[in-house]
């Protein structure tokens, strides 16, 4: 959907460059039926998604807890939901928290969209992972953010970049609202970043006094190696703001997710979340499939369905990319990262991919400023098996017509 | 809640004047469970949530349409919400709108926050009724509007007041940025908008240039005399913002509402809406649940019931009220408005009668100004008849012992 023309709104206000959102329909779930292999969005396999366990949770939280769930919501959340989050934070992310600590918000998304409403005025300065979530330039651009990017490479964030852009900032007299970092299977890269180099981002964080935003949308779906420890984990200074999603280990259609943040920090997001309270609906769901084991069981099937999906996405582009293509080989989550070879450019690639029936995502969406040129996004979490070999087969024959 | 003491969230910025937002706990669902007589918060009859028609719905919703209702949504809602809202529009407001003129919000809680965000800067004017609905106090001081009230009496706005406001403001050569109006059995005082009146918000709206905002949250719940025609319908230069919501003719848990506006506008609130989309779950529910005929069928079932209690609320009025005490005499929705008789103060009454476990909420909370100190907002649509007729008693006996 492009920008409307506007009427009477332009007389009314003058300066819409400070809230210059606009629907983003690139991504569109509608299309993903279409092609031959939809390889773009970051959507949870539609084979794997829990509907009858769904079903029956519904049944069961209404019947027990009908009048919570259907009534207006408490303002950090439904306490059932926030209850069994408690216990999997403390159990899977080593997290310990309390009521006071914690936000159930609609998805990270909205998680992100708070941090940056209560941080942040038009002009300030944030630091930034680039490439990094669409969503979040997205976000960022909304509120009017001076974004400073660093660098992501395979070892995760840019550690010395983020250092020397502290050190620039100090030197212009101005200090960043916030770090945002996504620790664990990058989106778009699909890189983790080492433990070595988290112990180095809390450090430099606390250092110059700037909070860090650690979006975690995809700890659970770890397929090889141990899990890090957080950055919310190793920060003593307890400024770190930690989200995660039900988007990807339930159902994005269920839209919640979570902040762990100091008591303070929780009360003033939910002073600015204006949209009544958190789906207590959705939330009582959520809480009982969590509860009777669904998710669990459902994380242990995630796993091992896109350790498959990616293995054979790897080895697709083993096949059938040309030399000087580079790709990343995530641990985790739903992308693999891909560099042209010198001379294709991604816009191009893309396009022509596209009317062949497979969607990519160009990498400069993934970028505040103008990169990416070089750069792909491949996701294997939405096509099946057979959608994968044909997309990469065919994206890999148009990479060779860009560098013909 | 009270405002967190802050440590070094105080460091990052010094201006948080313009994003005040605290968490209302004043009107606390949790504490209803607790009282003789709840009067206090507009939540719906617990006893006539539609818990087994909901379960129906979703088990129906899932099974069909599982895959959209768990996955990312639509930008502007999902498209068989949107169609079933269509036809409702339609059938009983009279509202003919396309797909285009429709974004589905979560409450019109959203819906108001979204507007007032795409519209208001700190400074910039906003035209009110007041008493008007508390939530929206909350969020047009939360982005820092200039609020100029309205009176409302017993024929809905006072359209004399809105006329003489809009000429002041021309006189300071400031334009509003829009009118909010709440035209049947508005919250708080329950009176509804006469058409003559509603004719001439429209034509001193247009005359100034000053888009609608039309908070329609009861329409559905009239239980004597005929509707009258939204200020939307009266609005030929189409610059009314119509918004409505499932929370009082479903179950507010669900936290679906909707904003009908021309398409530059809904495009545009699409734009700051940054939640990642509303609830696809729960909106694949409600469009099942409304297209299956349990709306309709629930909407009649709540207008038998909240008609026997307004009139019940409205006998223990007169068998309980010193002399002196005035009511609002509603048609339709939750609320009558009490005004007390000179010399009681309608904070201390408010106390004292929530010492004696009777809930209802002072006056002064539904004003942007320093008034109301003689009124209080009686709700009749959470506590049972019997606790109606306690509670009012008891509230009777207070406002005595504050005359004495």
């Amino acid at each position: 959907m492009s920008q409307p023309a506007l009427t009477w709104l332009d007389e009314l206000r003058t300066d819409y460059s400070r809230r210059s959102g606009s629907v983003d329909s690139r991504v569109s779930r509608r299309s993903a039926g279409q092609t031959v292999a939809y390889l773009a969005g970051g959507m949870p396999d539609p084979r794997d998604l829990p509907r009858d366990s769904v079903i029956e949770a519904t049944a069961t939280a209404l019947e027990r807890e009908g009048e919570w769930a259907l009534q207006y919501g408490a303002p950090l959340g439904e306490p059932n939901l926030t209850e069994v989050l408690i216990e999997k934070l403390a159990r899977d992310q080593g997290i310990s928290a309390g009521p006071e600590n914690l936000l159930i918000t609609a998805g990270a998304a909205q998680a992100v969209a708070l941090a940056t409403r209560l941080l942040v005025d038009p002009g300030d300065v944030v630091i930034s992972e680039a490439p990094t979530w669409a969503g979040a330039v997205r976000r960022f651009s909304v509120y009017g953010a001076d974004v400073r990017e660093v660098g992501v490479d395979a070892g995760g964030t840019d550690v010395d970049q983020l250092e020397a852009t502290l050190k620039d900032l100090e030197a212009e007299g101005k200090r960043a609202k916030f770090i945002y970092i996504l620790p664990n299977f990058q989106n778009p890269m699909g890189v983790t970043t080492t433990l070595e180099r988290r112990r180095r981002i809390v450090e430099l964080a606390a250092q110059h006094g700037v909070p860090i935003i650690e979006d975690d949308a995809y700890f659970d779906l770890r397929f090889d190696g141990e899990h890090v420890p957080s950055l919310y984990s190793l920060d003593d200074s307890r400024t770190t703001l930690y989200m995660g999603t039900f988007s990807k280990i339930m159902a994005a259609g269920i839209r919640l997710g979570w902040v762990v943040a100091s008591p303070d920090v929780v009360t003033r997001l939910a002073g600015l979340k204006l949209d009544g309270g958190t789906n207590p609906f959705a939330s009582h769901v959520a809480a009982e499939w969590t509860r009777n084991g669904s998710l669990h069981r459902h994380i242990q099937m995630l796993i091992e369905n896109y350790r498959v999906k990616r293995d054979r996405m790897l080895a697709a582009l083993e096949a059938h990319m040309p030399e000087g293509t580079r790709w990343t080989r995530p641990e985790g989550g739903f992308f693999i990262w891909l560099t042209l070879p010198e001379g294709a450019d991604a816009g191009d690639v893309a396009r022509r991919a596209s009317q062949r029936g497979v969607e990519v995502i160009r990498g400069a969406d993934f970028y505040f400023s103008d990169r990416g040129h070089d750069e792909l996004r491949l996701s294997y979490s939405y096509p099946t098996l057979d959608e994968i070999d044909a997309g990469i087969e065919i994206l890999g024959e148009e990479i060779r017509a860009a560098l013909r």
